[in-house]
């Protein structure tokens, strides 16, 4: 249904500009130098113009192109934005994305009705106003106005966000193309006076480059979408998880939230409720969404609670455990045939419980041994493995040893921190291969309590579908 | 008291070693490359060795060397360390450090007795046993046994950390030396035996290079270490912010604390209250505590309780607001005088209210307009500025802007988020002049919320005195 808005074989521009900095100006650059499609750059005020060292022309209105047109973004002064919305509707796009702001959240509504009323004549799927667009980097297609010096644009990869903030947005990206996270699809809807959350998450789910949806929310625009949302959160959770973070949720949040997104930010407990039934699983903070969307796009689902923790920190494995405890994980005790055999061939001072704490005086081999012996065993369900390769036992064959370790079908997540080339090299070498790597155990222990969680969404779903048949 | 400890003139190495890798090979270079004191090898199978292109003479026993000696380093097996710490006794040490592990965390509780035996015949002031020992970047001494390759050197700076857990210290250290962050010295003291985590305390408060301590906390070893802690902290805290953060409060971490350390955890509660009464502040994580730490080093003590929020993300607002407010500060509304003169100097949809939203339209000018026009009067004891500066109008000029601001003596932090050079330079222009910033809402108001606590602590701590005066 929203094929088109993501994956547009042509565009138009409308309020393309030739000046550099301009709104009009990044999105053309962006898209005539990496979108493999048809681009129509839209302005009355122009013909044709050198640009980027090749001739671009110019249309006095969308419908002076002579070829189809998918979607028109839209990057023109507020006031005007009804009036080329209907010349697009007229010309027969199927989407249109509004950057322009100005709208409902600015006083606005009667504006942002008009562009109701144009975008429902026509039928045009509209995104935004009030919005930073669309990246799509699996298409190439980016209408993301701010340049990638400041914001960076993410590498291909199954993760992703769709987001009612357009700053935060912007953020989250440049922040994924440091690290090399693989966010490949980023929506954000600002005022949602067309496409709906809701019908966004259903798009993102269906689209098959994606494994995990991220959602940024801080109210309901519409009464009765967050109705629509549990329905179809109910449906799509079964195939692949939705995380989402929830901002606004105190009281003066909540007076904030109205005039950021023109949005009602309703009780936080609404949200919680809400989540809890349609299978969403929630973040405490953006940060915190994106650690978990990271596991469950690389790990598998656990079949239980049971946490197997491998240290060679006594200190770091006791704040795992902590953290696993208040998540409601259990860490039994090892069985006591394994634990005796373990405690012949590890150091004679290591401890062979659960966590198991090789020492400082650890070996990459240890790790082996003890992942080998325990892992495959019907005892535990995943592992959380720390690894301070400060200690000058560990080389970077721990990686490979720890990846080597996926082959038990259980999920794994390892705990590294510091900051030397050893130890980045460290932490690619894991995740290059499926493992997740975090710099605290709090956030390690949380991802592998969201892989639990969506096991439980799993679950809760087929029993539900087996009592309805 | 420590004194020697910290800032030795002249320092022997027991067990030091030519073996490239060996604890006592990694000592030995870390001293003699840097250290600017005297340098006594001991090991009785060397005489004269070829090292870093010297000649480095070996001494078979401490009572060999002629000069005077103020701190033993011992790296030896733990069964012979009795024994060289005699020696060192009649050398005359004033303090040991003993790296070497296999005491008391090992079941081997007779060997520690020993050793503190000898340790009280001769008035030695033992740091560990089973600890990786002291850093102290203002005396350039270092007796960390791990290579720099793989747990980086912090530069000089204001923050002390007094660590019981040997791996975290190290990753501690690897992870603020990649940030620069400028934490001075490093105490880890393992299992105890001699200097107790209470001293340590009371000795780095003293030092006047740090501003902050910072303590990790397993448990303690010692009945009535708690009360003495409580006595130090009270007396120490009103001159210099002591963060906490204790790891292990659930009942599986209490167990794998005993065998870590050789400490009794105790129970959660029992530490919050300590904390608490003790004028100690505590943080939720290693993280925290050092996020805290920066801001507590770097900004003046406010007030009151009182935040400005300035924002170009009303996103990002919204999530400082809601754990502002969960931590019990206070977000008041704008006086209504200031906000009429701001309306007509900002962008006609910002929003004039607090959290002061500048929308993604915002320029460095807007951030001082609202700065400047609210953070001299009485309404506001502190302001968390949240610059996404991926949006468009923003320049690095908003760094001078944003320092300019701390001549009105309130605390500031800043939030910022990203990873382009583009947001790595701005970062760093703000930390550099003593503004510090934080990838996240939370975090900052973290940060803001722990100057308030200290500012309370210092006033309990001034009225009990005022009232026993």
């Amino acid at each position: 249904m929203l094929k088109k808005l993501l994956y547009p074989s042509s565009v138009a521009v409308i309020g393309a500009s030739p000046k550099p900095g301009s709104v009009g100006y990044v999105v053309l650059e962006n898209l005539l130098s990496r979108f493999k499609g048809a681009v129509y750059p839209v302005n009355p005020k122009y013909d044709e113009v050198e640009l980027w060292g090749r001739k671009v022309k110019f249309f006095k209105s969308v419908l002076d192109v002579q070829e189809p047109v998918d979607v028109a973004v839209i990057a023109t002064p507020a006031p005007t934005v009804p009036k080329v919305l209907d010349e697009a509707g007229r010309k027969g796009v199927a989407a249109a994305i509004v950057l322009s702001g100005g709208f409902a959240e600015a006083g606005n509504a009667a504006l942002e009705e008009q562009v109701v009323a144009v975008a429902r004549q026509y039928g045009i799927k509209v995104l935004g106003p009030n919005c930073i667009g669309l990246f799509n980097a699996f298409a190439d297609f980016d209408t993301v106005f701010l340049s990638s010096e400041r914001a960076g644009r993410p590498p291909r990869g199954p993760l992703a966000l769709i987001s009612q903030s357009g700053a935060v947005t912007a953020a989250i990206m440049d922040w994924a193309a440091r690290r090399g996270l693989g966010l490949g699809i980023v929506v954000s809807y600002g005022n949602e006076a067309g496409v709906t959350v809701t019908e966004l998450v259903e798009a993102v789910t269906d689209d098959s480059n994606v494994r995990v949806v991220t959602l940024y929310l801080e109210g309901f625009r519409y009464p009765g979408e967050a109705r629509k949302l549990l329905e179809v959160a109910r449906k799509v959770a079964a195939r692949k998880p939705i995380i989402a973070y929830k901002a606004g949720r105190g009281r003066t949040a909540q007076r904030a939230v109205k005039s950021h997104v023109a949005a009602m930010a309703g009780s936080y407990d609404m949200y919680r409720g809400l989540f809890s039934q349609a299978g969403i699983i929630e973040a405490s903070s953006v940060r915190e969404m994106f650690d978990m969307a990271k596991a469950l796009a690389m790990q598998p689902i656990p079949r239980g609670s049971r946490v197997l923790v491998v240290t060679d920190s006594g200190g770091l494995a006791i704040q795992a455990v902590d953290v696993l405890e208040e998540l409601g994980l259990e860490i039994p005790e090892l069985p006591e045939s394994i634990a005796r055999e373990l405690k012949r061939e590890l150091l004679p001072f290591a401890t062979v419980s659960n966590p198991v704490d090789l020492t400082g005086s650890a070996t990459d081999e240890h790790y082996k041994i003890v992942l080998d012996a325990l892992l495959p065993t019907a005892f535990f369900d995943m592992a959380l493995v720390i690894t301070l390769v400060q200690v000058p036992g560990l080389t970077h064959n721990l990686a490979d040893y720890i990846t080597a370790a996926r082959r038990y079908g259980k999920p794994i997540a390892v705990v590294n921190f510091g900051g030397s080339e050893f130890v980045i090299k460290f932490e690619r070498a894991l995740e290059d291969n499926g493992i997740p790597v975090y710099p605290t155990p709090e956030r390690a222990a949380k991802a592998l309590w969201a892989l639990y969680r969506y096991g439980e969404v799993r679950r809760k779903i087929a029993i539900a579908e087996a009592a309805a048949a």
